[in-house]
């Protein structure tokens, strides 16, 4: 209930500090008799970690995935499935000059009011590291789910945007570049962008979208717990994203029903999608697709007036080893909550028929 | 599981179809000793339910609330609340002509998928008759969070949209006009417009802005249940909706972080808030604002192709009684999601300190 | 949370106080495709209801099943059952006596203490009528898992105790009598008692053994969620049980483990069944037992010294309709969530493997 | 969903099998400002492991406690708080002559049933080395209610009987012997007689009371989680239990409501306390007490019939280390899920009142 779960049968709970020993969880509900490929997992928190290209922090850390349970001679057994990945590089010193300040747009000063006191080293529980789980979990999710394509990808970085429709792009080419955008002319532009925001010492937000394929019919829990409901919610927990939608999405509103509306095939399937895969909250076996927004990270390298505990005004220097652009480091989070979400309702949907 | 649940602890179940004797619901967690107008749950539902103006599907229906525990002499007991609207305008004849057909983006074959058989009176479950049940409970957790301030209106109608910032509307125009949109000259526009769009038997979609003021710092909780997270799913819960953002929402991608950071006055306050109210998850007290995307409903006065159970297209005729646009009676719809949701944060924040 | 609702997929909410309009609820993740038979629902209400013989409360009760949703055409559709059942004999009059006081081992004092107030018509919430919710659930349950057999008989009644092993008992015997045991001599000894008890203006406990049968392998989540603890909570969770105890029980703590071991025979059945049919807390297939302890009712026809609501002393007098001996109306309750357990079980279980 | 979490909102999620690298769990929803002392924990921890004494098994294990997060500065922060204990001493060879064989009342055959395969290393997630993780969150729930006093002691081993009410006993004397009986003779006897049946190759089981005091009026929530009815629950869930009672238990279904009702005093205190120190499943302030009884431990020292995987009949030896009495063991086990149902009430009381 204090909301480090997410999932009612496959059930992810996770728990760490950017700067405590370690970061991890424990997955509980993930059947029996899933053949487990570390290296799978290990390639996914490796798309997640920092250090992995010129574009986003510099901090290094390894990002190993240790297993404590739930796993016996590489399939999963059944049982609550526990894993640690240490932190090797946090150095707390590099906080020591936000020990008493909030910093703006962090969760400093809200932490601090609601919990009565905050851990000031690095965010504490509030870091973007807590989503190493997120991966690991995620790309557990992905091999029950073997049949069912998770992709995201980068689709802009403040005004450069990928305007083209999925079904036109390469996938292949996304992991071909830094941006993890999959147009390489695109990817391009937002690479020398997101170098010259990092030397202004500064961030930007962008957009990515997920695209996921080959799903079956049925998934999806009318009326509170619609696919897209939950989907929604995964994608906002994740750090720093402001936006959700899905097929039509926002643009959609402007429409009249005639154009809107996707008209069937005779086997079930639809001439458009701008449903997006989802209709009444239940999956058609159309792709689903959606757009997560991502604000510009909050640290930046530059000094900022902010407040300390006492409410004087201070200047907060911006240092440190940060992301100029949060987007490309997301991708594999926001793939991993949505396969997360969909083992949930692949799980539940079991449990629907006499 | 099933999904017709939403709160942890303030907990609203909900029940009925569209043709079958009634819809309800049962709010468990409210707290004892809540003060409750009956005549304020009334109004809520007035404003929802059809045949209120010109511009809503002519249906009429008095959408009464009866309820069958936990008030008593006036004030909530602590014991569940159950309540009864009943159904007395449900024509279900009106619905043979779709008995074995699927209405384009509806949820009818999917439903029929899912479940093996549907309820095919007028959508049955997955009708927005639903929402009937949420206005209620809404309606119940203002009253509990009185000094909590929750305003809806509609933001755009298809391409005519209010682009002030909320803060230099007049909120008490809101329920002087059809459409519940606070600026009176657009208001008339999207009125004629919508009259229009009702002519040419079809529909249109639009958007509704949600304010939260007054609303209490720390509330939201990390990292699975962000307060803008579960707002999030709450929303997308509504039938029709299509997407969500708050404070900067997806145009706070475009933003550098030098832009985008909300820096704070002395008093802990913000000077700007793209952060729309809340860090990290949690509520820093200042306004909480979002939007929320509705699509046009699918339901038109149109003769449409189709298919029908067997896979053969058929024309499904366009009648019955139904919205043009859906978004004035979701006015109060949205409201009463958001008052659901910040009762279940502002109960589960008693929690969190020693 | 606020605790009215019992399940995690197959989970039914109840509601309703013993004078207000109605006692109901709804259960929801009731699987599609379950043929419903009313009268099987109605007859369980019955065997329950007060009136029903001489030995019980002499209150009337029609206590009639009316469904609002969730069955359609005699089937389950899946979405959620909404059910009511309208109190229609009751008599707050009855209870002007103890509006200011609290009787003795009842909830009067603690509700009031922990609620601020409390609804002082018989109980209110704290009814056992809220168990009429249960035995509708648990009828639909029966219905859903009609292969699965749940006997529930009355064992003891004060001293007067049935030691024979229910392998030797025959079951047709139970509803020949208004004692609901099987042993037509010990029943009538029974009934005496019970009569004896009453004109005594006095109440007087028993114990009710619960047996399924022809359960399948394999029910029970590890660890928390063992089968036989969500059983026990089942039964604690009923109006007046004091214990609960499941094949050995408190006996096989005097037993040593070469006597109390169940010995397998060839097919993986058991030649003993102290286990009661749950190893590790999940079913093995053999025959679950267990007993479930009642407490004599705590209104008696006789004058008690209490206090009222300022501490003073004062003497609450016996009157009102109550049962002497509430076991012989407890026994469809007992089935009711033994099978309203289970069936979540069943359920659950279909999640386990990949 | 899957079990392995307890709690609504002080959520304990454990991990871990006998025989892999660790054992461990999450507890979530632990208020922030809790001070921690390690020592105490690692206490009670030490009250449990095996090797203390020569009536328990001669397993050596440290059972040292790791914290990995949610502790800051000796006090919790409101995160989720994660700890592991390494198993340093499991011999998996140990447990090669039961790879392929089920051993009689113990899970190994319903695990493999369930799950499709087993971890045959020592019961795997079925071992009572899971207790460890419940010991831990249940030393920190004690120090969360440092007001409240959480009392465990053996009340009987086999026929060997501590019948005096617990208000005549020294609980001070409870860790002066290793049975923990605060009677000093029948602890002696005790621990002759279950020295004796070690050498018989055997094992006893027995029967553990709780005393739960100073507990504040209020606890427990109508109508399903009645606070008896989740106390039951956490005790059946921990390994061997068979029954529990409270108050006046089984024997209270021989009394008559004229004796077992207990009478008021003026301060709302009860003359008696035969409920236990609970009234419709609320505290009232008085002591709660309850029985639990644990079979005997199914690994016994001596040769029995079995069947294998195939079903074929198979002597399985007695060999290994083992406790010829778990109760002396279970002692901080039942204290310890004690305090974590008695905490998550606590806190979900807060939530009840407007």
């Amino acid at each position: 209930m204090a909301g480090n779960s997410f999932g009612s049968i496959f059930k992810l709970t996770t728990f760490g500090e950017s700067h405590g020993p370690a970061i991890g969880g424990i997955l509980d509900g993930c059947p029996s008799g899933v053949k487990i490929e570390i290296d799978k997992i290990q390639r996914d928190l490796d798309r997640r970690k920092p250090g992995q290209s010129s574009i986003v922090t510099q901090r290094k850390e390894a990002d190993e995935i240790n297993f404590l349970s739930g796993i016996f001679e590489g399939t999963t057994t059944g049982a609550p499935i526990a894993f640690v990945i240490y932190n090797t590089n946090q150095k707390s010193n590099d906080y020591n000059h936000i020990k008493d300040s909030y910093r703006p747009s962090h969760a400093d000063l809200v932490y601090d009011k609601k919990y009565g006191h905050r851990d000031y080293r690095g965010g504490g529980r509030s870091s973007a590291r807590e989503t190493i789980s997120r991966v690991v979990a995620g790309a557990i999710a992905k091999q029950f789910l073997s049949s069912i394509k998770f992709t995201a990808y980068v689709k802009s970085v403040g005004d450069i945007e990928l305007n083209k429709p999925y079904q036109e792009l390469d996938f292949s080419n996304i992991e071909s570049n830094p941006v993890r955008c999959p147009d390489k002319d695109l990817a391009a532009k937002m690479e020398s962008y997101i170098k010259q925001i990092r030397k202004e010492g500064n961030t930007i937000g962008g957009v990515i979208r997920c695209v996921i394929q080959n799903i079956p019919i049925g998934l999806g829990e009318p009326v509170f717990d619609k696919l897209h409901a939950q989907l929604s919610k995964s994608m906002l927990s994740i750090n720093a994203v402001k936006g959700f939608e899905y097929g039509s999405g926002f643009s959609g509103t402007r429409l009249k029903g005639s154009q809107h509306n996707d008209l069937y095939n005779n086997d079930g399937t639809t001439k458009s999608n701008l449903s997006g895969g989802i209709q009444g909250g239940i999956s058609n076996g159309m792709d689903i697709y959606f757009d997560v927004a991502f604000k510009p990270v909050a640290t930046i390298m530059q000094d900022q007036e902010t407040i300390n505990k006492k409410g004087a005004i201070v200047i907060i220097e911006g240092k440190g080893r940060h992301d100029p652009c949060v987007v490309p480091r997301a991708v594999p989070i926001v793939e991993a909550m949505a396969a997360i979400t969909i083992a949930d309702f692949v799980l539940l949907n079991r449990t629907i028929k006499f």
